[in-house]
């Protein structure tokens, strides 16, 4: 979503709607503050999370503005009076922010914004903002545990033909990108973004061609300086030898081969007899590329079994976070007209009042435990996480750039345990209530 | 997608446009048929697939076009030549493609489309035709699994807050619409596609207002004959005891409250309970909402409990088809330059050929089996499942409405054996390959 476009505030569930006549009616029109926050559950998965998306929620709560043809449908609907209808005209969310900075380092159960504007408007905003931030937060935290996995080889997004539609796969470009890999293969978000893009050839470039050797000859012609061959097309070992045989003609030629790309079958063994096959050929330089259905876990096993990889490309299971494709994120009603609420259904209980929460560091800088309090205390020698990034509907910082959050995802990452980042069971990060919280409970 | 909005090309990987490239360098211009199916594969647990998104790859397909901006983009990455680029201004796609219709009830490994054009054309827009039939088709597909659970109880898509983006929320209300659902939530879907929109009230709602009696009359007043209740802020029982007192003082003023929802907590007993309180009152006619957590698995799980639920809002896990996320859709050259090819990578193995899926019916009009078969062959007493959609990039055929899509699906659905819509380790459909085309593999 670019700064200056309208979005509508039809991005939302009828009932936000409905509920927004209904205050009105009924002169409920106090300010309400709202919670946005992701449940802890048993199942979930997730050490630690990476708060992303809060740039393109501040965009869309600057930009709702209801159009003609937005009040044109919901007349169609026969469901509001005319009055009603009429007043959206003049919509704007006028509210406050609080929020994490994109890039903080946060847990489950932490509220990673709050919203506190007339309760009309502070409601219709709730399927936008989970929608905008709870994708976006899944994908950094999927992202950076790729990059964990990895330990330091480079990875590339691939997952764009994958992602549930357009707008997911720009999302997964860029939220990949902040938590550290190296660019991605979707030419538009690189467009949009300025992500860098990288890309080789496919399994039909081969076919077409007719040969490995034939199809790398002639992609060679093309791109003499910036060639990865896909050597899998039919046997891998003869693909690698194949490539062989045209990275010698090209070394004459003074070309380096960059790498080969395996896009199937076993990895451990596959990328071993690759690598030796290279090597004994004097190609110890040419870099071998795996990318068939890793994510995370696969990343972890094939280099604990002592796979040959120096990079790998990672789509589909990144591209919908296939072990969590969603996140409990939810926005719910902490205050009304200066009066701390909370919902009590079993399961679901939610915590009152206005919230800060409060990182508390070792003496080395490394992240001990986060204190949820209310936010108007302060507790000595802790950082608070919850930043106000928006006033009276105005964004009051500074957007960062892609880069900066990315250095932030990375110096707050090298500040957690090693015990909260394992992929499975990791430990507990410790989340306390302050006493002052625990009250209005 | 409008039909007659552009769509930039660069919804592309690189990889796509390096070979474009090198085609062209090395002049291989010849046509290209690329075959688009889902390849089957142990983990898929599903028994049927619903062919959907066509509307909108063939409106993509007649409105590809490079921008000025994406060709100054292109031309910054340094990676293909002037001459390149320029060419790219009167790129279109200006090819033919056989399609199932949306709506067709079809299998894993049964190409759902073949695109033949320059292989240019056909190459690069692989990742766009991917990225929007296989979202699509896994969601028709859930959405369909979801109302044979529910057998006949209506349901509507509550998901938009945790679809993967706006487009996927949009593309989710679409497709559950046309295999059945009665209605979204998600009122931009509701404006785009022209399906019915439904909503009550939240929790916050309820926690705004003070009480759950004092919420249902300020809400019965604003929608005095469009009422349902939230009943389980706090105590459902205590929920369902006020909706009772609400729901009677609203009949004494000839109001019918239409129903009261469930959004928390364990389901059969909770709406059983629930249903007495309802019914000792003499309210027998209001119906019993569930929402919590649903899928197909859920829905069949609750009724066969003997739930007491008249209608299911189901949200997340459809909305990211949460028990199977992606479908391995991909898109094989099978064609070029007159010549049948295929890849023969391990455990990724396609079929060389122009292909024609043959439904086989038995004598009261069931699906019995599919031939897989040469597109120029002919089986008799067999219905083609591929059309004609569209020749030399433009459409052929009217596009059908939703309500036509909805009525094909249910029409091929009740043609489908019961022991292929297993909702678990259903019965694998008969595919054969007609002696033609086993030939040329």
């Amino acid at each position: 979503m670019n700064r200056d476009e309208a979005l509508s505030p039809l991005f939302t569930d009828l009932y936000e709607l409905t509920m927004m006549f209904a205050y009105r009616e009924n002169h409920l029109a106090a300010k309400a503050t709202f919670s946005l926050f992701i449940r802890g559950s048993e199942g979930l998965n997730r050490g630690f999370l990476v708060a992303a998306g809060l740039e393109d929620a501040l965009s869309g709560l600057e930009n709702m503005r209801f159009s003609q043809t937005d009040m044109d449908y919901l007349r169609s609907l026969n469901l509001f009076p005319e009055d009603f209808i009429r007043s959206l005209s003049g919509f704007r969310f006028t509210g406050d922010v609080w929020a994490m900075p994109e890039g903080t380092i946060c847990f489950a159960d932490e509220p990673l914004m709050e919203v506190t504007a007339p309760i009309a408007e502070s409601q219709i905003v709730e399927t936008f903002l989970i929608n905008t931030l709870g994708f976006q937060t899944n994908i950094a935290t999927k992202a950076l545990r790729c990059m964990h996995a990895a330990k330091g080889r480079p990875i590339v997004d691939f997952s764009f033909r994958r992602t549930q539609g357009l707008d997911a796969g720009m999302q997964v470009a860029r939220n990949a990108y902040i938590s550290g890999f190296n660019g991605t293969s979707n030419v538009l978000a690189g467009k949009k973004y300025g992500i860098p893009v990288s890309g080789t050839m496919a399994h039909s470039f081969v076919l077409a061609v007719g040969s490995n050797v034939e199809a790398f000859r002639a992609y060679a012609r093309s791109f003499p300086d910036n060639c990865i061959f896909l050597i899998d097309t039919h046997d891998v070992i003869e693909g690698a030898h194949s490539a062989v045989e045209v990275a010698l003609a090209m070394a004459k030629e003074g070309h380096l081969l960059k790498g080969v790309r395996i896009d199937s079958g076993e990895m451990v063994e596959t990328s071993k007899a690759v690598r030796r096959i290279l090597n004994d050929a004097g190609l110890d330089r040419v870099q071998i590329i795996a990318t068939s259905g890793f994510d995370e876990f696969e990343i972890e096993k094939a280099l604990s079994g002592g796979a040959a990889i120096d990079a790998f490309g990672v789509g589909t299971k990144l591209g919908v976070s296939a072990d969590a494709p969603y996140l409990d994120m939810v926005y719910k009603l902490a205050r009304y007209d200066d009066r701390d609420v909370r919902k009590t259904s079993p399961g679901k209980i939610t915590l009152a009042g206005e919230k800060q929460v409060f990182r508390i560091m070792d003496r080395t800088g490394k992240y001990a435990s986060d204190t949820l309090g209310t936010r108007s205390e302060m507790i000595d020698g802790t950082e608070p996480l919850l930043i106000k990034v928006m006033e009276n509907g105005r964004r009051i910082l500074t957007s960062p750039t892609l880069q900066e959050i990315r250095k932030k995802i990375q110096d707050g990452f090298s500040n957690l345990d090693g015990g909260y980042k394992s992929l499975d069971h990791p430990d507990k990060y410790p989340i306390r209530l302050s006493p002052r919280l625990s009250e209005i409970q």
